[in-house]
């Protein structure tokens, strides 16, 4: 059977911190581009790799809801593919699909299930990485299933500016709240306030003052909060709630690399507010997909919606965009391309 | 107009940690029986005081949901008490009535909003500070509106034999849950097996590692815990509770009177098994007493559910009892007797 070359990136060695790009290797490999007899798998091409947050949680010593990544093992995360060949009669040659794929120029994916078909094609393709993949379904389960907004609640979001913050943003201005959003650079301020259309913004890290930042933006309190990052930020909004509010606890970015996570003082509040906080992973809703593409394609199309993207070039540079997006080098949801078609 | 002697206990002095017998003083006043002219509100005379942890948040520079406790003034709490004159259509001379008054022999309550009249006198007149008053609702509340019980399921309760704590364990018996409680002594701990019928009980003062004593108790993890004291307990639970778990946060007891808190280290388990955490109090489910009766009366006429109080004698043992609520000298749910009818 013939075989090509199929260019993969593998955990090398993981100790602890923030992964490093040297814990990462490259294997170059060959691969039969058929389906093996007997499986209902698919045989794909992959175009785009996903690189997200809640990966810090798959490396070896960290507690998190997926397995950790296999130490000489393919990195494995969401992506865009092309369907090369198929064992499977939900899938045909040349169908593109978003789902669970490999860090590497093709693979055979088993577990169909987890697959999307993807039907709209009049769009960038890498947004099935994005808007269009499992941050768009985080962004819109996490707020409108678990936060449950109404018209005119105040609303904050941290890590705003990444894949999934930009998105709830611009869920909660086309909701009718009011939003603000904090980042870690001067840029991503800018773009929250001058791209996203958030009401207000600021940079988390030139604020020598936490609370004060929060009091300034919100006089009258917070009634949302989607909490990308846990830790201090997390603590210091709790102080901020508004009696009722709601608290969607979509990850801990700033917790994910610390030896020891930072403490939460201020939980009373969750009784004296009568809070509720709670935590989500985008796939329980995934039965909600065409729902949300009903809401958000027209909104691509008709410009109401935007997405900004950090797009790194080649497979070999998918462990330094992963490595980057830890300490936020990356200005909006970091994609990497594999292939363009 | 005629008056009469009115002991009260007042607050004197408090300066921080937890409040002392020293810190309440009393006072001996004069007050006529009859509502003053104009005033739909209605004069009591006090029969039981109840001594509930919240009081501990309202206490000078403490965060409550409620305003702190004024120096000079009489102490407020729940009690029952006996209408002596009424300028309120709603209730007569001689009505039972349930809900905010004084730590005093006679009250002027104006605010008859928050008023219960007793209709069922075939129960101690006590159980309406504890089992059929705020304790019951918050049981109540908390364990079928916010935690959302299912039959099977594994539920756990801290500070299980105090006024809500035992309400829970049996109402979760009678749900077919699978119910553990912890308590501060061995004392409590054969109550909560032997009188209140949990499946198992420990003493947390006396395990060494929290997180092993409830991996003994819950070998498959826990799917609702019933949180009254907060801090290293709730911690510990994060990392024991099941996917989907619901954390009913009712108190914080163990942490009223640090001054600082304790640190809640483990709140990513929050996002990993997607739990549900949320503060609440009793009044907000108020409006679901008469349904709460329905259920309670017949379990209590019946013998299926039981109630221990510890009743402290006369007003002037009123202090006493509350300060040895927050170290746990009390077993059942604290009562104040003033006067029995």
């Amino acid at each position: 059977m013939e075989e090509v070359k199929n260019d993969q990136i593998i955990l090398k060695d993981y100790a602890n911190g923030s992964p490093k790009e040297t814990d990462f290797g490259k294997k170059t490999g060959r691969i039969a581009l058929k389906v093996p007899k007997d499986s209902n798998g698919v045989l794909v091409k992959n175009l785009y790799l996903s690189c997200d947050p809640y990966m810090g949680t798959r490396f070896i010593n960290k507690k998190s809801y997926l397995p950790p990544f296999t130490p000489g093992q393919v990195i494995v995360g969401f992506g865009v593919a092309k369907v090369v060949d198929s064992g499977n009669s939900n899938f045909k040659i040349g169908d593109l699909i978003w789902g669970m794929t490999g860090w590497e120029e093709y693979s055979l994916i088993t577990d169909t299930k987890s697959l999307f078909k993807i039907h709209h094609t009049d769009v960038p393709l890498s947004y099935y990485t994005g808007l269009l993949g499992m941050p768009g379904m985080t962004a819109y389960g996490g707020f409108f299933e678990v936060c449950l907004p109404k018209k005119g609640e105040t609303v904050y979001v941290s890590a705003a500016s990444g894949a999934v913050g930009q998105l709830v943003g611009q869920f909660a201005k086309i909701h009718g709240c009011f939003v603000v959003g904090s980042a870690g650079t001067k840029e991503k301020v800018e773009l929250l306030k001058n791209k996203f259309g958030f009401d207000e913004a600021f940079n988390y890290k030139a604020e020598k003052d936490l609370d004060a930042a929060l009091k300034r933006c919100f006089p009258s309190g917070i009634d949302i909060y989607f909490d990308n990052v846990g830790g201090k930020m997390l603590d210091t909004v709790l102080l901020n709630m508004n009696l009722h509010g709601r608290i969607a606890v979509c990850g801990m970015m700033s917790q994910y690399n610390l030896d020891k996570p930072e403490g939460i003082y201020n939980s009373f509040c969750l009784v004296s507010k009568r809070i509720r906080m709670q935590g989500f992973v985008a796939f329980e809703y995934f039965n909600l997909y065409p729902k949300f593409l009903e809401l958000v394609l027209p909104c691509i199309k008709e410009g109401k919606m935007t997405y900004v993207e950090d797009i790194a070039e080649g497979l070999e540079s998918a462990p330094a965009a992963l490595v980057g997006l830890f300490s936020g080098r990356n200005v909006g949801k970091q994609v990497v391309v594999v292939a363009r078609e």
